[in-house]
């Protein structure tokens, strides 16, 4: 099946959005040879190093989607509550796809409705989350699945020794049982305890960071277990890649993607705000966050030179955000790009129903669809932001299902190894969170970091004069 | 009772975050007259225009919040349960307060420990999510609380048709005593449709914005369903209102935050994030993300003049989003000011067990709570990022309650009003979303409307070379 998703980025051009705002033809030729030097990059190192995101749609199919849907089916088959321990990507890919492919109130159906477990995401270490978490879920009867490649991540590894205890305390040995484990292959801590304990555990493949991760085990159990099609979530992906193999970029969606934002980025559009709507699609903006702050915010270029780039992104929601964020993107600051995720059909359809005849305000709406009213909204902001001079462009769903999706996530991993790869950065390192790990380590006294500890006490003392 | 809240900028200063980002003391005495002014202007208007908000956290009550407590007591006696029909301020108060002071999974808990209906909050016109919504409540056994102060809402009126036809079809009459109004004394359809049909209605007083309505019925009712003390969050309200008349910005919350964020925006910061670092915080985000952005995203100063200004809320997670946005707050462009919301005491504690005392990487962890955890994590990123150069400020609530929430809700109205005198634009206008609303009455085909459709109909045609 081709890819069914259509860019259309009229609204990013001259022609409609002015000649000071406005991008012309000619923006695009001009850095043609570093367009093709980054699609040249990135498909030829398709599987190499941290590429490895570019493999996995083909390659789990031999034994890892199986293994997958054949434990999916046992956990729908003997648990009541799945819960996700995993932060970062291990979370954000999770909840997206949930999001995306379920009902929209899922954990409030009755269980027949649903067919499969409640479902949680636990990706923060607050104690009263925590316990809350605990007041609504049976542990017995929860299968936990721990993700975090390293085995090394604290807050997940925290969360796995409050949970096992429990688990211990009510099971005895069999706790193995409730814990699913997902991680690399051979490195890291988690191995170790699936050697163990003898969980049931995914092998997250090489070359796979964990923004890069959600159509890797850390995704497919998770969306498996939900009763969702992952081997159409993967086929989508792999429309994609084939989409995304033509070097024209002006046939090539990724590809053009990446070269609007980095056109825009250079002419100081240091925001990027995504815009679904659709309440389905509400956290694919969440995920698209992690993925493009932290493969772009860099403060080096690969030659060691001061780079200090990245666009923030910024997650919006359609209509719902036009009463909170539109009057700035409007009026405020020539600072932003707005990428809109638009549905041409709605998997629902509601009838505003005949009412309030004396009202003209509200009787308009009477005989029109809410998807009518919707799709309005989103084309009416499209234009009151063009006229408004302000750079835009639509991406548009057919509708949203677990292929579309699977398109949209791997365009999105596409554009984001494009655009960081124009921006001459390393795509995929983070070393930017290094220092406030080991300075968590240092405050909680663990050893080796005597000397960052000593840095921290060392820290010039605090203004009384700068604290109310 | 004092205010409890503090607020640490010393990594906002020279000495912190060194020479080329941090301010100095003479960065604010060069705009002490501007300070002063717009001190002085906020005090002066106090319940004039637009400034009714802050009037109401006395005036109410007077009669309101004791109607709202006894209308509140009924419906959890009656209802199973209550569903807020509202968009913009009317959705993101109710929704934050709700997050920060009711259980983090209250609709998963058993009735009896809820204690009050249900809650859900319909801040958007998506069919599906309609759709989902009519699927986990009775329709019959709800409250719905349309909230629109002019009571043209487009998105929150084709809710109440949908639902108060359904409501219709199975109570007849009696449909009127499951919804409650929330709307302007005079203006409006809202009111028509109460006079009608007999609602129970709440007015918001005059003077009182969308987005600075939280501490109005908009916020209060929705509160006290839910259980939570409303006289708590008006004294906290009051205490912070008290705290902020003081004239000297050093010891004025509201006032330095203004200043604080007023200098960064000369400064070319562009990007304002807020980071809780607790779950139940989350919403607090969002909810001032519309206040801020909607509030200063002006294009014209108070003369007409061009301003183009306004800072981009961004909404984020402690611990969550360090494995998120961290990595680009910490490397990519300065062009950020972070504020950390940290908690002081958490209401909950969560010891992490004994375990894993072979591995050093997850065995230090043991031992500690997930308070310390979490309260390291958010010390560790303010200070990664202080030397890494980055603007950030802390304010700190001894404990989240409902004073504590009371008085963050109106330190935020406060900076916000300041802000916009400092910025000389009309805070409380939102002339920018007109447009977009008036496309969509066109689009729909509205009376009245048909010199805006010849408008849209008019526009240059889409150019196919710009749709992949």
């Amino acid at each position: 099946m081709a890819i069914t998703l259509t860019l259309d980025y009229n609204n990013m051009m001259k022609e409609f959005i002015g000649e000071k705002e406005g991008f012309s033809p000619a923006d695009f030729t001009a850095i043609e040879p570093e367009l093709k030097a980054a699609f040249d990059t990135v498909q030829q190192n398709r599987g190499k190093g941290m590429q490895g995101w570019m493999d996995i749609i083909y390659d789990q199919e031999n034994g890892i989607v199986q293994d997958i849907k054949e434990t999916a089916a046992k956990i729908r088959e003997k648990f009541e509550y799945f819960v996700v321990l995993g932060i970062g990507g291990s979370a954000l890919g999770p909840t997206a796809v949930f999001q995306s492919l379920c009902h929209l109130h899922y954990n409030d159906l009755p269980k027949e409705k649903r067919g499969g477990p409640k479902f949680y995401v636990e990706d923060n270490v607050d104690p009263e989350r925590m316990v809350a978490l605990l007041d609504v879920i049976e542990p017995e009867k929860t299968c936990f699945n721990v993700i975090t490649k390293s085995g090394a991540t604290s807050e997940t590894m925290a969360q796995y020794l409050v949970i096992s205890e429990i688990l211990k305390a009510k099971l005895g040995d069999k706790f193995a049982d409730n814990i699913i484990a997902t991680t690399d292959a051979k490195r890291g801590n988690l191995v170790k305890l699936v050697k163990e304990h003898g969980f049931k555990s995914f092998t997250i493949l090489d070359g796979v960071g964990g923004r890069f991760s959600e159509l890797s085990p850390v995704g497919l159990l998770p969306a498996a277990v939900l009763g969702i099609d992952i081997s159409e979530l993967l086929a989508g992906a792999r429309a994609m890649d084939e989409h995304c193999k033509e070097a024209d970029y002006k046939k090539n969606m990724g590809l053009m993607l990446a070269a609007l934002q980095h056109v825009a980025m250079a002419r100081g559009k240091n925001i990027g705000v995504m815009m679904p709507y659709t309440d389905s699609l509400k956290y694919i903006a969440d995920w698209y966050a992690q993925l493009w702050a932290e493969s772009l915010g860099k403060s080096v270029h690969k030659d060691g030179t001061p780079a200090f780039v990245g666009q923030t992104p910024v997650k919006s929601l359609g209509v719902t955000d036009q009463h909170s964020q539109v009057q700035l993107y409007a009026e405020g600051p020539f600072d932003k790009v707005v990428t809109f995720l638009a549905v041409k059909n709605y998997r629902k359809t509601v009838v505003i129903p005949e009412g309030c005849q004396d009202i003209p305000d509200i009787h308009f709406l009477s005989g029109h669809t809410m998807n009518e009213l919707i799709t309005a909204e989103q084309k009416a902001t499209a234009y009151a932001l063009t006229v408004a001079n302000r750079l835009n462009y639509t991406i548009t769903l057919e509708e949203v299902n677990a292929h579309s999706v699977g398109e949209l996530l791997y365009l999105f991993e596409m554009q984001t190894a494009f655009a960081g790869e124009l921006l001459n950065i390393d795509t995929y390192n983070q070393p930017g969170v290094e220092n406030g790990k080991n300075a968590t380590y240092a405050l909680l006294g663990k050893s080796g970091y005597e000397a960052k500890k000593a840095e921290l006490d060392s820290a010039p003392a605090l203004r009384a004069e700068y604290i109310i």
